[in-house]
């Protein structure tokens, strides 16, 4: 394999431009004929979505907007309290919408949102709102969280389509989010993002809401068009994508603010793509994980996930990495939401960043939908 | 690249065997032909050593032991509150610390431990001892974070060997634990760990502690003649896992106990060794990353590291995926510490680590201390 060292900040290269909206950074790719040659080495024809995506996934990704909207229309009802904390528990799929939230909320300095995947280990729950969000309603370490958060004396809410957590909750007379039971729970992630929203705006003030989450529907139905499976390689971002990183390994580097998108992209490309795929996110990752850069990076793909939001510092400094990284002629992408804010952005980007880990399945021949290993571990346990 | 499918849980493969000791696993691993032939392959000879290591890192690992026991032994004087809450702020290999620690205390139920690396966004911070750690004493993030905390009313104690960190808090009349300059700040983890340890063990009560410092400062000493640069691969565990991880991309994997464990030899190997590298943990990833291992896996090899206080669920787990992984004929590396205690444990796993990271960036040509793109960042922002 071929050593690519990296060669420190050329300061003769451009720099990469991240202030540009997704939008203007597209039109100002031509739809050449590059686009036509990896169109052809990149097969997602109609044909082979049919033969391969047994479950039709790809149209429960088209539904996305109209999920989104189900969630946020969502009827709430939880305790009117002063609440001091916010936790969400949750797990893989369920986990993604807390990460999510919980960044984008850091991002506009607060409240905080905790996300505790795994063992449950708070003291102190009093005056505590905790979510417990499991797709399924059958996740068991997400149950058990639930018992343990409501034995410390947490106003308890959980987010489901059913199961062992439904009943629990039932059992007790504690609020429960229904959402409808999706295909896999993966894919329900729009459902608990925006009602896992809508609990957290009835229970903590947060300005401005409901111009985000309005503008994050309208932004989600505009970004179907430009990615479904219609649209052609050239003017669609997320088989764009799918393309530049089918070969490699990607390497997917999120700021403060998309650090959860880029945790979930991960995941997308381990569930749907059964790819491996590694996430990191800024500024952590310029202590440690950069240097990895420096030595044999034949077959990795940075793929940087830019928001308008993320701090000046981190911006500052990616930009600078992705210089160093041309430098050494280390393809990089970079990748963002196309929504007018913030909240409009990450649901776009993740959105975009799903479609693109199924069409990387498609073109690499495998069925999106079944997770054989991830079933049979779960069977042995619950 | 071959594809290699997984063929879930076949009955007939032996357990993992990950009751057994390490000790007893490597007296049960005949020093063979195989050790030899991997001698002769993986060069990681004195002359190499002195050639590549310029700045002699082994000597600094070498000295490990003896770090850990100053760390232990420094003067701590904190202020004797009632202490609600226990948060640690840092960044790379001081954050290290902090997660191996905050690891260690779930594993026995309490105190948390919360790590905050990045942007500090907690509220409620009367009550709380703040531990700000920086080997350097000048990361921006932790000095930020320290300034924050303190405005938030938490008392603050800084661990570091001086700069700006030190700085602010000898300006305010603050607690700092001052510990050596060491070579590079990575190094510094054992003085962190343990001062980190005593500043917890006088605020908080934690049965035991003593008797855990005591063991694991015992079975480092043990460790270091087990894996420094003397002894040779077929008796050296540090050396054997540099070998077999040294040509494929390590996938480590903690558990609830070993999480910070595994994101530290992620971090080392990316250091020292220039090498990519990818650290999940339990039972998070049953819940996406191992269905990554459904697809083309060629190239990546499983790190599990494993530990005697794995919660029983998720070793139960752990061993059925190394099962799966080992019908399809994925090589597995399985690591625990030596120690008699967990935290002698998850020292001396930590140890045996970052040594295996220093032999893959001899065998591999590279001198493991500087780390130049690192440095260009940093410097770029401090």
């Amino acid at each position: 394999m071929t050593k690519c060292t990296l060669h420190p900040l050329p300061s003769y290269l451009p720099s990469s431009g991240s202030s540009l909206k997704r939008t203007q950074r597209l039109a100002a790719r031509p739809n050449s004929v590059t686009c036509g040659v990896m169109e052809l080495q990149f097969n997602v024809s109609s044909a082979r979505i049919s033969r391969l995506d047994r479950s039709k996934v790809h149209l429960v990704y088209a539904s996305w907007p109209r999920l989104a909207e189900e969630g946020a229309r969502v009827a709430v009802e939880i305790p009117s309290k002063e609440y001091t904390r916010a936790v969400y528990i949750g797990m893989g799929g369920s986990a993604s919408a807390g990460d999510i939230i919980s960044d984008w909320l850091k991002s506009r300095r607060g409240p905080k949102l905790e996300v505790e995947k795994g063992t449950f280990q708070h003291s102190g729950m009093r005056g505590a709102l905790v979510l417990a969000c499991s797709a399924s309603g059958n996740t068991s370490e997400t149950i058990e969280g639930a018992k343990s958060a409501l034995q410390r004396g947490a106003t308890l809410v959980s987010i489901c389509s059913g199961g062992r957590l439904e009943e629990f909750a039932r059992k007790n007379g504690l609020y429960v989010v229904k959402i409808p039971r999706g295909s896999a729970p993966r894919y329900s992630l729009p459902h608990l993002l925006y009602s896992a929203l809508k609990v957290l705006g009835k229970a903590f003030e947060i300005n401005g809401l409901e111009e985000e989450v309005d503008d994050s529907l309208r932004a989600l139905r505009e970004t179907r068009t430009e990615i479904e499976v219609s649209t052609p390689i050239g003017r669609n971002p997320s088989k764009r994508l799918a393309a530049s990183i089918l070969n490699s390994v990607p390497k997917i580097y999120g700021s403060t603010v998309t650090r959860g998108v880029a945790f979930r992209f991960k995941n997308a490309l381990n569930e749907n793509a059964k790819k491996h795929a590694f996430a990191d996110s800024t500024p952590e990752l310029f202590h440690n994980e950069i240097e990895a850069w420096d030595g044999d990076s034949k077959g990795f793909t940075p793929v940087f996930l830019r928001h308008s939001r993320e701090p000046h510092n981190e911006g500052r400094r990616i930009d600078s990495m992705i210089r160093m990284l041309r430098a050494s002629r280390v393809k990089t992408v970079e990748e963002r939401g196309s929504g007018e804010t913030p909240l409009g952005e990450l649901s776009t980007l993740t959105y975009l960043l799903d479609f693109a880990s199924y069409y990387v399945a498609i073109a690499s021949g495998s069925d999106p939908y079944p997770t054989p290993l991830l079933d049979v571990l779960k069977r042995g346990a619950d």
